[in-house]
């Protein structure tokens, strides 16, 4: 092995002249507020969160591009913050420094309608984002379950319910402007579909989570909104054989849009909290997109397969109201699960297989929560094979906690053993370092010599992905 | 700027006492022999050839990680050859050295048909993987025009006309296995059909031609076979009209599975060179992929669409026997032009840029010609904003191949000029290093620190996307 060991930096000194340098600069947006600070540092994980020092408000790249050069002469971290929907402690500030907060840069730059493609700063929401482009006839596509800025969702690689048929923000993404660690600016490629110049940096600074650079301008693909869309939910007797169901549809290639299985401890959850009365069993929920008659075939088929897997009460929606309801709710699911416990905190993560090891690998996990007396609903991007599991906890039980924990990493670890991935959208963060390590083994020294050859100093979210 | 100035290697010296350590550890898998150095140091292009001092022929992982192991001790560059197809001089050997012979790696190394996916090795090629697939019911659906190495057209970011529908090999592969430039081994991925685990490693190596690393293993997507196809010919008046119905068929949502762009001299060449009788004028060739009622309907709408534009004389294919033929006159074209003017060599090239300047691009591109006494087809994947010219040259005619370089760089400036990319699937190789250069400027640099990260001696196919 070529790597060298592991070596922490140090805490960075809130003493430190760079403070009185920021307010010099930036004056009424930067604040070392202790409640701000606290905010900034925490996330919708249940990992420790940790203050940054001071946060800086921005609203262009050139006031990031300021700011990381002001921290590169301290050797400062810097650590971007979006929405603070994260899942494994990226924003937390491990070793202090300053935040940046993109969240007022809400431009939409341009919106390319003949090239179906549009750039937008790094604070706009994937919902004000498709709130702007109604009117259009296009949509952007990628949609986890917060509104989540879409830098962001960039940086952590996002992906949600229409990733089987539209993508992630990796085929999503179709050029960045990224500050570097030095303050430099790029845009990592230009805006044509497709291009074979050199390596590919849009990827590389896809899924960085802010260790590489800082993000501040995304160009997107978009989408034609679709002439008919039919959305449907459907229970299966077991998780088996809606997985099974999945499969031969994707198989048979109907151009499914969305398909979510969300089991019979989620549904239960879900109608408590968006008072919907779905049958409580392991569902599948579908949306088809395309033509009308197009749309009328798919959904016969996808219906006609079901059936053969023991699929029954199929329930279209149609009305775009009843569709949206449906939707929020599946979007809610987080939330909803968390109610199940009043006064809980849910421990997330998620886990993507092949799908042919997907039921195997739901069918074990609960077999693994039934020996215990903790609530883990589950839901997941069947399509892809990914599912998050969501155990409630106690906050202040530890032997909770780390039966929890325990059951976490089995989770993962068989996840790895069915040839997945630790992670199918949330990311590594400080939360699944070692699981990374576990998945890609020499890989990560990869990951660490390019994180040592962009960021010499470490001064980017450092602690997240790879520790150098 | 952080970077420094460009410093090239010195050229191997091929008394080095590398060549017999190969011969002693290969044996007869090794030859100096000159005929096949200088095959293996030319591809396709118009790019001058530069043979290796010798060539080893590969059968498994292990052995490239030995030759590269040896080759890291001497510091002699290693360059992998797998069909010899690349169009920028990808392949040449400018500083000597090891070429690496994957073609012998032909073994398809898994199936997995209810994922969707496959593992081969680097050598075999694109036709031989969906004649292996052939009864599965699967397909791989990148296709260049050369039925090339599934190695070599991930180490370009291969393209080709399926790729509207079913992306590229950016898209397409899931997981590489890629020796190292100290001859570690590393893979890229898991086999989940996303992942959001730190930095996309797999996109890194797909494109970077054998710079950072050879890939000897590759892990692709597949597509289930259409129920249905339907090929189609049809002529419009001008690029402006056929290009501008291609972008409303987009618009529109319909799937197609491929729309080609051939202008009136390429058919022409086609016709002579496939037997063919297609009308002499700017044409389009569909595919439309789907149900039988998905396919008709399609159809339907892309021939009114067609007809909005003056499409004229649509012309039909369903039967398999007569769309390969259409499909083959397709990939055949670049022999077709060439054979336009007998004795002469293509100056091949590709631009693309964002489709709504497609139209635009392409007749500035001819309005250049005009000018010139020089033949030079057009054809294009026009759904991507992605088209070829070959400029048909006297190889002995130095004033020929100045006035085509002049018009060369003139058409990727204009592309570039359009916010499109220098190449959009035939990669940089040495051809257009100062191209890239202009495409993404500070970008390049990024490049030039990953490339010393990782091969910090400068050994993996010198001089090739970036000088360091």
């Amino acid at each position: 092995m070529r790597s060298s060991t592991a070596e922490k930096r140090e805490r960075f000194d809130p003493s430190s002249a760079l403070i009185n340098d920021l307010m010099e600069e930036f004056g009424e947006s930067v604040t070392t507020s202790v409640s701000v600070c606290e905010r900034h540092g925490t996330d919708e994980s249940f990992h420790l969160p940790h203050s940054p020092d001071v946060v800086v408000f921005v609203r262009s790249t050139e006031q990031v591009s300021k700011i990381v050069k002001l921290c590169a002469k301290y050797q400062a971290p810097v650590i971007a913050y979006g929405t603070g929907t994260s899942l494994e402690g990226h924003v937390a500030a491990l070793y202090g420094g300053v935040c940046v907060d993109l969240s007022q840069m809400k431009t939409v730059v341009e919106v390319n309608q003949e090239d179906l493609d549009c750039t937008v700063q790094a604070g706009v929401t994937r919902k004000q984002l498709n709130e702007y482009l109604r009117d259009t006839g296009l949509f952007f596509a990628v949609d986890p379950g917060a509104d989540a800025s879409i830098g962001g969702m960039a940086a952590t690689r996002a992906s949600g319910t229409n990733a089987v048929r539209y993508g992630t923000m990796r085929e999503t993404v179709m050029s960045l402007k990224v500050v570097l660690p030095d303050g430099r600016v790029i845009q990592t490629a230009r805006r044509s579909r497709k291009s074979a110049a050199g390596y590919d940096l849009t990827r590389l600074f896809v899924g960085s989570e802010g260790t590489l650079g800082i993000i501040t301008e995304i160009t997107l693909r978009l989408f034609g909104i679709p002439e008919a869309i039919a959305s449907a939910v459907c229970s299966f007797p077991t998780v088996e054989e809606a997985v099974n169901s999945v499969i031969l549809a994707i198989q048979s290639g109907i151009p499914v849009a969305r398909i979510e299985l969300l089991d019979d401890i989620t549904m239960g959850a879900i109608n408590n909290f968006s008072k919907t009365n779905y049958p409580v069993a392991q569902t599948l929920f579908y949306e088809f997109h395309g033509s009308k008659a197009g749309v009328a075939e798919q959904s016969r088929q996808a219906q006609e397969i079901a059936a053969e897997f023991g699929g029954s009460n199929f329930q279209w929606e149609t009305l775009p109201e009843d569709r949206n309801r449906l939707w929020q709710a599946r979007h809610d699911a987080l939330y909803a699960m968390n109610a199940l416990r009043p006064g809980s905190k849910p421990m997330v993560t998620d886990v993507c297989v092949p799908i042919s090891r997907l039921a195997e690998c739901i069918r074990e996990t609960k077999t693994d929560l039934d020996g215990s007396s903790i609530m883990a609903p589950i839901a997941g991007h069947v399509g892809d094979g990914n599912f998050h599991v969501a155990y409630l906890l106690d906050p202040n039980d530890n032997k909770e906690i780390k039966e929890a924990g325990d059951m976490h990493d089995r989770l993962v670890m068989r996840a790895l053993a069915m040839n997945g991935t630790c992670t199918g959208e949330h990311g590594i963060g400080y939360g699944k370092i070692n699981f990374l390590n576990a998945e890609l083994g020499e890989g990560v020294s990869v990951m660490r010599e390019i994180k040592r050859a962009l960021d010499p100093d470490n001064i980017m979210n450092p602690g997240k992905i790879v520790q150098i």
